[in-house]
């Protein structure tokens, strides 16, 4: 790509500073505008000391903005090690890994070595982690430490440019891009990759299928919305088993278990657990659930607010688009878009601003159970800015149109001032018709329109803005430099902070200029946030399952969206956020949830929207007045039922299929079994029992058993039982007793036999 | 209790032979009455070979019926011990247990002693393991060991009475109770008492709140529905979680994973599995599940055969009853009973049996996994045997008596000899009505008489039956004995035998006769199937969930029925059939996916049946023609859905309580991470880890970091990171240097807003 330059390197000057990181492992931003020199001092001083406290090594430099950037690596290889070693051998513990780190720490080291997201998640935890698990406590922008505006590692640029060229170069991930994603990025970002990736791979199915559907069978077509069910089906229940393979092979299964207690958790009073003797800090749980319960007037608040915008702005674009007919129509039709667009951001801002608040207030202890919370409350707010105008058309607008039409005339008050007479308002009374296309044109409007919109609001506006608001620092500087008299032909940025002692770059040394410029940039990013990501592709997901039976095209354009969303992402971790924390993560989380949920609201959407629009789309017999309810809700009903039936199966049919990940944990675990019984038992009885018992049966011999009948006898008489278990010797004994037994029954059973014959 | 006396001593010759079983560990009853004498006596020796080459003791008896008996026990304690150790590391090595057997073995089993059901349950293994897998490989009535008849351990009078009386003195089990019942018969059956006392507890609310609705809100209301509804979900989300609780006490939870092979598996190819290098037998899952697939057409015959031989005798009653008006009409009404009597079970157990054939022929590899089959199988018959007649009468015959009664008329045929004119026999055009009675009639049969029936057949009949055949023998007996002149006045069992040498008991010693007598009697009875007793509460349970909207006074119903029949099934297991080999299990297993679907399907059928027969049970409007089949459904859809919802809810509300197992487990959990670090990284340290991190962070001294600048020095100017990192010296330098930053920018800012002021 050639315009890949042009976006990987921004500013040439900075030379070859894109390919080295002096070892730094991370930058502390540490902005002290807001408070007043001695406290900031007092502030930093402490800083410096917690960091050092805990064996990290410091060198500050200038920041821009009243700023010094603390820059962070761990002092020695062998603490680095040390900490390694440690968190492998709790994963251990926690069930994480099947096989225990070998006790001699450099033999577990070298057999595994550290991988980068490893090292930086490690040296992450050191700096985040409270002071009494042993890290140096320090919160961003909370607390004492008001002033950490951020911590963040510094890209690899090589990495990144290398990574970007090879993913515009082919179309598919393979494993190894993701466990290379993995190696850098953490697990979680890697599964959002993966997730994408087995998205993009599954979408190729309805895209074709999609495509032919439209040509053949038309919209609202029951092969289709049936094949579609089916795929959703499969590709959730794919994914499933996807997610847990993946986990296995990066060796994060069961890593959800191992949590990260929140520091903004309140206890309420700390009680000491009776079986492990821990002290652990209580919340009442009541407490919490009578604050979770705020979760239904919320959403149901929050349902009426963004409910009521839409259907007005829906209510007035019927009415100017249906019943209107004076002056500016054609311009009039997008204001209630332009009241919609306006108003939608501010709103969402306000009730995700609520929802966060309301998820502190429901304190949960550990980071993983608050970002659950959290995501909960987005999907139930993107589930009404997405779905809810859609469905407003579909199941309101299409079917009671001819009751609500009559209505809208109270919307006469957003034209009023355009129209010429009262008769351009009002309802044409006779042949009023529901238009029919207007359900495709909105289906059409949020899988392609609203995709695009979104792409570019996501990537393009970001990076243009970055790159005018550079520029407009750059242009500053330069006045600066011109306001200057002596101007130095050969001047650049470094000679240029010499000049002006007063730029945060005038103390830099002058090999390190290039590279703390860089580092002043990379401050000024955003941090990115995986959850938005995959916000966006589950709200995808949702439009598909729901209704692209509507417009069999939507898994088309989502597939070549997808493939463009996928860089897309990528170049925005590279170039437009901070370089994110390597967190782990054994799944994608909550939003599996949101996935299966949506996939059965598809059973219930495609089977009433193919009964009401099946045919010419207007309803079974022409008219949607002739709509029969209880055809509806049977169609519904088995459509769904079956839904459930098949999905039953496939997943039954999926475990029995085994997976490289499955056999990675069983061979691991018979590796566990093989060791353990090799130390108690030794090596041959080890083969063995592994293929079933223990087979070391002590054979009875005849001498045992007359030594202990002697003993008996020596005794006296013996007990009973003593008694009852002598009376024969050893195997002959038993044979030649019971041999005599069968004989007689067998002579009696002939007697018998001869005796009914003689009768 | 006057009569448990009677019941638990029916031979009362036996004396004292109750309350000693002479150490013997099981018995193997071995019946040659099939084969000739040479081959019996051959197979004999074969037998007790292959039970001596695993380390059994044998002594072997005269049996009844051309047997013999072999009395096994394991021939010394150490063996056992051994075997004991065994299964418990292998326990551990598959996670049922959290801690490792303690490596010394005599010290693991004098930390938890043997208890009885371990000790039968692994001689019983050993016995019938296959030789590879170290047992003696016996497999009754099957291949060389077709004269085999069974394999039991005898019971333990002494506490069986202690038991029964016990049991019937209190109307609820205890822990201690239920941990005793494992102790004797295993996990599986105590699974099964867990279950019953669970049950029956939970009953005692709807059996209260049904009585009042009874009273006061009559029959399918609403209240009721919904209120039944919930229970449904508490009790099934509440079981679920304590059988895992229990699973966890009694140290058996994944047990399941350890799969018994079973011997009847038939295999296609031997292949070496990939990542353990085991053999394993494959058996292709394609052919099987072609196999399995016979499943529908197996249901879809099995539902056809016996729905219409159930609507058959329905159409019959209906028109007996409803249309027949000529003589004998009060006897003729019984007419289909009769026929459902005579041909239903006949009909099951041809229909259980093609159920036995068919999961035969799915070969599973697995025990459980056969097992597993045919339950469900056997499920799906009791399905239709037991709820399909309510499920006629309530929405065929209700809603469309008007249809189907004129149809009745081809019923003619089973009236005709005794109808006196054709008019007796034709519906009365006029007027008819539909018994809106006839489905709280249905229910109320099915709930009371059919429970008291069952219990008879279940309990009362085999006793009385067994009670007839052993008077029989013992009458037989006499005969014979008078027969014989020489009668003696203090003759016993014993000394009858001895006048009788063709009597089996004439070989007996006169010390260990009333003992054998005793054993004989136990190998005559049956074989206890915890299968057919949870079957039956299912089904009962069923009932509840589905009908009782009908009839609110069905749960009171259960509760009697309940506490007798855990009584009678304490009395059968002591009494009736031979002693269970004690199994484990962690689970009462697919039963519980029985029970979560007819909860469910409760919520269809309560809806359903509310919605038809509210008000005066005959619908909506006074006539079941008026009934809106959109609201019908519209009702069935919003219970279902909020039965779903609930149950989540529920599920989410429970998985917050702790609970004792739960408690244990984590306890166990911790005391082995502690033990691990413990080993690795001593005590001190292991105590800081377990709260938290592990905090021997090396601090950083001056000292270190100048020799590490003046190493660097010395190898000239150094790398640039050397240089980069090298800058600040120490913790002092960095805090100096950043004093300074922040010093000049606190002036520039100082500056900046001073020049600001001024413009």
């Amino acid at each position: 790509m050639a315009t890949l330059r042009n976006l990987y390197e921004p500013n040439t000057d900075l030379g070859n500073a894109l390919h080295t990181n002096f070892d730094v492992d991370f930058v502390i931003d540490y902005r002290f505008a807001g408070t007043d020199k001695v406290q900031a001092e007092r502030e930093f001083e402490e800083l410096i000391k917690a960091l050092n406290n805990v064996g990290l090594s410091t060198e500050v430099r200038n920041g821009d903005n009243f700023a010094v950037l603390i820059f962070v690596k761990i002092t020695s290889e062998r603490h680095l090690r040390a900490e390694v070693y440690r968190s492998r051998v709790q994963d251990w513990l926690y069930g994480v890994r099947v096989i225990a780190p070998d006790k001699d720490m450099q033999a577990s080291l070298s057999s595994e070595p550290v991988i980068e997201a490893e090292r930086l998640r490690l040296v992450y935890l050191l700096i985040t982690k409270p002071t009494n698990e042993g890290g140096a406590g320090i919160t961003p922008k909370k607390g004492k430490w008001k002033a950490v505006e951020s911590i963040f590692s510094l890209h690899d640029h090589t990495f990144n440019k290398a990574w970007i060229k090879d993913l515009t170069s082919k179309y598919f991930l393979s494993q190894k891009d993701l466990t290379e994603i993995r190696n850098r990025f953490g697990e979680k970002i890697a599964f959002y990759f993966a997730f994408l990736q087995s998205y993009f791979l599954f979408l190729t199915f309805p895209a074709g299928f999609g495509f032919c559907s439209w040509v053949i069978l038309g919209q609202f077509s029951p092969i289709y919305a049936i094949v579609n069910g089916l795929w959703c089906i499969v590709f959730v229940e794919y994914w499933k088993k996807q997610e847990i393979d993946l986990a296995v092979q990066w060796g994060v299964r069961g890593v959800s278990k191992i949590q990260h207690k929140r520091p903004d958790f309140k206890h309420e009073s700390v009680v000491q657990d009776p079986i492990t003797g821990e002290d652990v800090k209580i919340y009442s749980p009541v407490k919490r659930l009578s604050r979770q319960l705020l979760q239904v007037p919320f959403a149901l608040t929050a349902a009426f607010i963004l409910g009521s915008l839409i259907a007005l702005c829906f209510g007035i674009e019927v009415f100017i688009s249906e019943v209107y007919s004076g002056p500016f129509k054609t311009y009039l039709v997008f204001l209630p878009t332009v009241i919609l667009t306006v108003m939608m951001p501010t709103l969402s801002t306000l009730l995700t601003g609520f929802a966060a608040r309301l998820t502190d207030l429901e304190n949960y202890e550990t980071v993983d159970a608050h970002e659950n919370a959290m995501v909960s409350k987005i999907f139930v707010l993107n589930f009404i800015t997405s779905y809810l105008p859609i469905f407003l058309t579909a199941f309101v607008y299409v079917p009671f149109a001819q009751i609500i039409v009559p209505h809208l005339d109270i919307f006469q008050l957003t034209v009023r001032p355009f129209a010429e007479n009262e008769k351009q308002m009002t309802t044409p009374n006779a042949n009023f018709q529901i238009n029919p296309d207007r359900l495709k044109k909105q289906v059409i409007y949020f899988t392609v329109t609203a995709q695009i919109v979104g792409f570019a609001l996501e990537i393009v506006v970001p990076y243009i803005s970055r790159r005018f608001f550079r520029k407009v620092k750059q242009v500053k500087a330069e006045r600066a430099m011109s306001s200057d008299l002596a101007g130095n032909m050969t001047s650049n940025k470094s000679s240029l902070a010499a000049k002006h002692p007063d730029h945060p770059a005038a103390d830099d040394h002058p090999e390190e200029a290039a590279f703390l410029a860089r580092v002043r940039n990379e401050a000024e990013l955003s941090i990115y946030d995986v959850t938005a990501d995959f916000r966006e592709m589950i709200v995808q997901f949702g439009y598909l399952s729901l209704f692209s039976v509507v417009w069999p095209l939507t898994a088309l354009s989502f597939l070549i969206n997808n493939w463009i969303e996928l860089r897309g992402d990528a170049l925005k971790i590279a170039l437009e956020t901070q370089r994110p924390v390597p967190w782990r993560a054994d799944s994608i989380g909550p939003w599996l949830d949101a996935l299966s949920f949506l996939s059965w609201l598809g059973s219930l959407t495609a089977a009433a929207l193919v009964y009401l629009f099946r045919g010419d789309g207007l309803g079974p017999s022409g008219s949607p007045w002739d709509i029969k309810v209880w055809g509806l809700l049977l169609a519904m009903f088995f459509s769904e039922h079956i839904y459930l039936g098949v999905r039953m199966a496939v997943r039954v049919a999926l475990s029995k299929i085994d997976s490289p990940g499955l056999q990675k944990e069983r061979g691991e675990r018979v590796k566990v079994r093989k060791q353990y019984l090799e130390e108690s038992f030794g090596q041959e009885v080890a083969d063995k029992a592994l293929s079933g018992g223990i087979s070391v049966g002590e054979t009875i011999n005849r001498k045992t058993l007359e030594d202990e009948a002697r003993e008996s006898s020596l005794r006296g008489h013996g007990t009973p039982e003593e008694m009852f278990w002598a009376r024969q010797r050893g195997v002959e004994d038993c044979v030649a007793v019971g041999k005599g037994y069968i004989g007689k029954a067998a002579s009696r059973m002939a007697a018998s036999k001869e005796s009914k014959k003689e009768l």
